[in-house]
């Protein structure tokens, strides 16, 4: 996790009950699906997203996932989760989460996932410029870090 | 749920913390994964499943799903799954199944879900012989009921 | 399902990649969570819910789930959920669904499920009054049916 | 990861429908459930475990769960799942895994979850020392390194 990074999107998702486990709280897995849910609306948010998959104009595959729990989330409880892209490289790119219980604003967990933008065989490609410098504007990047 | 049904094949699986729910019971809908983890091992016994898809020579979807339930099941139960062909109609075919607790014997839930063979564009289309034929001698039914 | 019911309430949800399968659609099984969030919603929206517990005064144990699929449903789609109480007995109640693809109205699966009152042991109790009379209120009831 | 570590315990799982997605593979956030289940049958192993809860004599919080993705797996992949518990410090102990498919001996993910002893208010405990010392047996650690 970045040291204090700023998150300028954010969403929530609701505690399902079958997303909680017989320990009572979500089962930390399940923290990767809201990981999901935060990457995919702000990807709508930034018209990069489509119906038809995540990323509209080519294919990913999570090259690693990453999240330290700080706290539990229980049956019912509102998340907000806070999503923002940390860096993109030639191929892979990361995004950076961290979710808040927003009733109490307390820290549940954050984290990381990295992808690498893939062809139709897996193989690795760069990343396209339009998704480079959308991303870059919305997270006010100077020239340096995109 | 036909009365007394026989089955001649029954696999099994372990309950997994993440299918647990916070009232310390497997959440009802995890148990329609118990079904597919049947079905697929019993397709796979009488050699209709591949890997590329849960049945090897057509595709197929699900257009009924019930269960009926008993006694809960638990962090780390054994379950035994009971399975059987109920019927196979000109386009659709059956599946019943009963779920036990291995070490009790006592019956978790039963049900069945019916399927639908479907071409690429999710037409019907007739069920193949081959496969009518397989299960009709593996269940060991008369020409009257295949 | 009964003939034509009239849904009251409805809720909506977006399908996310987790809940997706290699077939390309929702996972059947899948849908008994979107029953769940629907139940959820339309039981806050009386106050009869709260964190602790699906039912604010009383645990439930699912005791039949049915669905019957009509088209399927794809990665990011926003599905419509009407809800409703069909019937409340001695011990067990039946909420009714409808899913529909939200913008093209298409239905998706329409079932039920069935709820049995029970205590900490798992015993069934009467249903309690102040549940009946909120939902045979909501749902405009005459008291012959409640 | 540690560089080259030796795995003493083995267990597998077989790809299911439900933990596949529209992308064809297995969703990363499914890979923590497979852990899960290799940790568990780790403990077990150990005579550790119990059906009650994961870790027999105390409760545990997940407080880091990492995994970096070397190919995919996709429906009906038999997974390899080597465990190991990497260290165990006063309150916390980590866990090492590497997942392969059985038939290639492809490494498909390898990575950790740190866990940390906990009472019932969830405040941390210091490890009892019959999980350290069972452990520390099985690993064949010296005892520098318990």
């Amino acid at each position: 996790m970045s040291e204090n990074p700023i998150f300028h999107f954010n969403t929530e998702v609701r505690v399902r009950l079958p997303e909680t486990d017989a320990m009572g709280i979500v089962f930390h897995g399940n923290f990767f699906t809201y990981l999901e849910v935060g990457r995919v609306d702000y990807l709508r948010n930034l018209e990069l997203s489509d119906a038809a998959r995540p990323i509209r104009d080519f294919d990913n595959v999570v090259v690693a996932a990453h999240l330290d729990f700080k706290s539990p989330a229980r049956l019912d409880d509102c998340i907000r989760i806070d999503v923002r892209t940390r860096e993109i490289r030639h191929s892979s790119f990361t995004f950076e989460f961290r979710l808040r219980n927003k009733s109490t604003n307390r820290v549940i967990a954050d984290g990381y996932t990295t992808h690498c933008a893939v062809d139709g065989a897996f193989n690795p490609i760069s990343v396209p410029d339009k998704f480079r410098e959308t991303i870059g504007a919305f997270e006010q990047w100077d020239d340096a870090e995109r």
